[in-house]
């Protein structure tokens, strides 16, 4: 199914009371040279989704979710973030909140659930394998089941930071987004359109738009690596998949060392710690996995920061 | 002296092809709740400087210094701050820096200026020490010493984050900005005037505004405590008192604890990461040292985050 204009900005007009209208900050592009190669002279402009309520972009998708429907009771399966994002939205709105987490979220993420006022299932497995756990409970339990990025009220949500950047960066060229399960880069895709070129980043360990747009559709891969709690869906929501493939151009892949390098970048040379899924735009660009050309106007989003902050530096 | 507001918009205008517009951040004020104290439903905006290159809004003032001097060989003294603002600027422009630093500074701030490619001397004390060696170094060896805060070009680039904060939040009410040797609330209070109340804030262990404000006229101090490497001049400035005692409304006094609980209110909320000085302007509406009034739009300036990131979660 298709992402409206329209629906993206009824989500806007919806969660822009409970959600920050994240700034920009343009990076100088020598801070992006590295021993050999003199980065191109083009813009290179942050977005700064981290700075949202819960440390991520996906408290937009959580609250258009549940401002929607207002459910008694919301559950949901997360590798952490949209988790957080429910937690925090449910614990606004007064509702109550199920949330299920694979064991293999680093402890920041299971903590702050766990402080966060919602009930918390830690489930072994990754987040596929919390998935279902959160389908069988719901199916026995009640309450409504929420997909982190396969569900349009989501997916319209983390849209309404597409409509921010065209806004803030008028005449922006490209547009790199994270992708794990893809309700981002949907989102983003479905607001932005033709109106500039989107281009999805995954580490190699989690390749599920690559895979996609490898096989044509959605399937399944093995995940693993750095970035496996945000970014580590096994296979690429179809919701997104439908916006992906008609606006997005290019997908490309990040080795961890690259993000890592990506993370220590941001806080040497900006101070801004996110986590490694959200460094892989930037890593695109120091590792070369994007060339842009001078004068290109690039906008690399930064999505979430849920992460210790002593493993940046 | 007095610094005019054409010599602050002289230093933007110089400045701008170097430093950054940083942006800002409205944090929703039912984050400063504290059990049993509903926060006034006012505004607060965050002023995010410490984005800048060198984690500090010192840069405005390095980079005006030396933009307006160009000299062979910049000699400074600093807790910190200062001396890595004046490093990067130099290495910008292609010009040799000596600094001093003391040895209560923290290793953080000591291993980045290390690896700056400046000359480093570390100085047995505080900031005094530091001080009193690059004077005589100064007077030895040649150099042009460049005085972290009691200098007319630094007083008015550290002004140009005030222009910015006017231009950013229209109708601005009051202006919350951290005080050490008093080159930033200088520099502010005489890009501001009577467009807003300026206020200072420091720790009870920094108390230079507050003692020169008792005394009528700048006074030495015992310093001390959490905020030392960056609020821990012993004296304010006399180009930043009379600033002050025309344009600066109050000064606040905040403790060590407040501070703490500040950054971690900060990173919590809202991912940022800032230093001990800079997060003064977040403890004094957290301690209630500041109580705004309903309707009250406030800017509560963070200017720095060099600070090993694994101490503010």
């Amino acid at each position: 199914m298709e992402i409206t204009t329209a629906a993206i900005q009824e989500a806007a007009t919806r969660i822009a009371p409970h959600v920050r209208h994240t700034p920009i900050l343009e990076l100088e592009t020598a801070a992006l040279d590295v021993p050999g190669r003199a980065f191109p002279r083009c813009r290179v402009i942050l977005k700064l989704d981290f700075l949202q309520p819960a440390g991520t972009f996906k408290i937009r998708g959580a609250f258009n979710l549940l401002l929607s429907h207002r459910p008694e009771l919301v559950i949901a399966a997360s590798g952490g973030n949209f988790a957080l994002a429910i937690a925090r939205a449910a614990d606004v709105l007064g509702l109550r909140a199920h949330l299920f987490v694979p064991d293999s979220s680093p402890p920041e993420k299971i903590r702050r659930l766990k402080e966060s006022g919602a009930e918390v299932t830690v489930v072994a497995g990754v987040y596929r394998d919390a998935l279902a756990t959160s389908k069988e409970f719901a199916a026995t339990n009640g309450g409504m089941l929420a997909h982190a990025y396969d569900q349009p009220e989501v997916v319209a949500g983390a849209g309404t930071c597409g409509l921010e950047i065209l806004e803030q960066v008028p005449g922006v060229d490209t547009i790199l987004v994270a992708v794990g399960g893809g309700g981002l880069i949907g989102g983003i895709a479905s607001a932005v359109r033709n109106r500039a070129r989107v281009i999805g980043v995954e580490t190699e360990g989690t390749p599920t738009l690559h895979a996609a747009r490898v096989a044509g559709h959605p399937v399944d891969v093995e995940v693993g690596g750095l970035a496996l709690s945000s970014l580590g869906s096994t296979r690429l929501g179809d919701i997104p998949w439908e916006a992906a493939r008609q606006w997005v151009t290019d997908s490309l892949l990040v080795s961890d060392e690259s993000v890592r390098e990506a993370q220590r970048l941001l806080w040497e040379q900006c101070r801004i710690v996110v986590e490694p899924g959200a460094a892989t735009t930037i890593a695109a660009l120091l590792s070369g996995a994007y060339e842009p050309s001078a004068d290109e106007t690039i906008v690399a989003l930064l999505c979430g920061a849920n992460v210790d902050p002593a493993t940046v530096a």
